[in-house]
């Protein structure tokens, strides 16, 4: 039903620029729709409306006439993560609204790429913190650079959608999820969270270069391999989901997150 | 119940070929039954008469007194998959009998695979394409030349069977099964297909002298490990090939996969 | 409910031994608590009373003030796996009665596992052989020497647990599962049983090391990154464990199982 809902949405032309903040930039051309992080001075954190843009920009990629898409990011980062001011530009008022908004959102984001029915590859160009390593499970192809690294940090308000990853990639990545160890691209690419590593001296070229080709390939046949693939999964990933951000939700308001935040604000004010 | 209505089949004796058609050579010898796909001329392509001998074969294997049971090919490929005849020999009035009886074929097929009670052991001595590239996950044990390469083709008349992969293959093999990407021998061992890689000038050499030790293993050992390990995921395992059967089935009769149909009748009437 | 019937157990202090068996020695030090198998004459053969003695040292360690707890072996084997005497020592008319505690002493083993809420690391410092190499799964780390190797024998005293393993590894670790192959420090990394394998001459003193930096983080963070990682497989695991350790009683008083253990106290007794 999610596609149907952004039927309304203009199929993007080639090198067309989504409408709207520029904090993602949104181009369709020769096949592939990619979507880039474009706050490189704040080393591509999401804010709250841009996870409401990556949402819009994949239910309109579904219905696109690309065959593939991409995400990745602009500078030296892929993405630093959630923009922690997401928790503080808040009214004190509101926390506890703010906190079920947020759970809504995050569910709605993660559903996005859950259901998305086309190939979905993360080029990661640069290093990846939180939420953008622990969605990688839900990517079909993920190339990054031999530079890059990986890390969920231990810090309470960076917590979120951990089991979003595969299952089967959990048991590897335990010491990075669990131990906040960073992962060098070669040691994540061992534990099934990357699927191919290349020298940061050719990345952008090979990479593209094989993204190319595959954007050649029949949409259609791409669309019912995934699905062939990944429809069996979708009913208990939605359901974890679900619960995830049932049970982050509670977490966001417990009085560790609380202190945090506290903290957090303070250190921003004396700047 | 399988190996039950098997049990009238005279066991293998050593050397023993098994009476029909030589597109499969079934031999049984120090205590190892050896099913091989012999139709080098044609890559080993599987024809639905052999899909018919193999199932025979897997069922005899399971009560002849063999400690493990191996499939390999004969000749420069392993196999090249489903031979595509299948779908062409086919009166124009009968193709809907025909997709009913091609997906309850493809059905006993995998679920003698998956119900198999031996170590049952791959020996890839070269090319393998398509359905028997998703069924190496139901394998115990694959062992690969370094010359090898594994695909599963995005043809419409080549999809089968993906989902047959143990989960955990299928998302470090997500590259190849849903973009068609070539991985070579090296690639599927880090991606969970293969357990082994040999150099190709030893392959069989050290392959067989392996096979030959772990066939002098207690055979009901082999039997009860191999349940204690296996028992849990067959249930599952059962009911994802029943629901893929029957989405292949419709698959089969839909426009897109007529016209390629029709495409490879009329290239072939053409040479 | 484990872990408060502990509550009144002592937090270990600093350098503190349990009282008890000294085949189980379980010290606390640098926010690390440590239980390591000490009956280097005998591999660390575990006895009857030393599952107890884990069972009881995880309990309390859930409890305790460390952040992080180790398991490891003292001598040159991790461990050597089931002591065969928990078999024989006991008198004929109460092996139906043994084969009933015996089960049950291995699910409650097995599910202490299941339930440890903090980070728990296994420091493999020499040959590990049966229920220890199929308890890595419930890891979060695994570290080992690379002159350490993994075997699952075939023999049917020696069965127990192989189904403890995370599904995920059970596929590429299938061949020493079935087939009891003993595997490399590196093979075993590879096939996702092993995080980590450090050169021998250094093991001790790097992964010490490591550790020592994890045990200083916030012990609560990592308690909640685990559990937002793990509680979604916990009751999953507890089903196959309670229906495994079923399984095993059965298995204990078949024929095969018997005749074996005739076997070894036969050849014990000529010694």
């Amino acid at each position: 039903p999610s596609s149907e809902s952004s039927s309304q949405v203009k199929p993007a032309a080639a090198n067309e620029k989504q409408p709207g903040s520029e904090n993602i930039i949104v181009t369709s051309q020769d096949g592939i729709t990619k979507i880039m992080f474009n706050r490189p001075t704040k080393k591509n954190a999401i804010t709250t409306s841009m996870y409401k843009e990556i949402i819009h920009a994949l239910k309109a990629a579904s219905t696109d006439n690309s065959a593939i898409t991409v995400i990745t990011g602009n500078g030296d980062y892929y993405s630093s993560g959630n923009d922690l001011t997401n928790f503080t530009d808040v009214r004190p008022t509101s926390i506890e609204e703010t906190a079920k908004n947020g759970s809504i959102l995050l569910r709605d984001f993660v559903d996005a790429f859950i259901d998305f029915p086309k190939p979905l590859v993360a080029v990661v160009n640069g290093p990846a913190v939180g939420i953008v390593v622990t969605l990688l499970g839900l990517f079909d192809v993920v190339y990054a650079s031999d530079k890059v690294n990986f890390n969920t940090p231990l810090s309470p308000l960076d917590r979120s959608s951990k089991q979003k990853l595969n299952k089967e990639t959990i048991e590897p990545a335990a010491e990075m999820l669990i131990l906040g160890r960073k992962l060098t691209a070669g040691e994540a690419c061992a534990r099934g969270l990357v699927t191919e590593v290349f020298p940061e001296s050719t990345f952008q070229k090979e990479v593209w270069t094989r993204l190319k080709a595959y954007a050649k390939l029949p949409t259609n046949s791409l669309r019912i391999s995934k699905e062939l693939i990944r429809s069996n999964e979708k009913e208990k990933l939605h359901a974890v989901n679900a619960e995830e951000c049932t049970v982050l939700q509670g977490r966001w308001l417990s009085e560790e997150c609380m202190n945090a935040l506290m903290n957090f604000v303070s250190r921003k004010s004396k700047l």
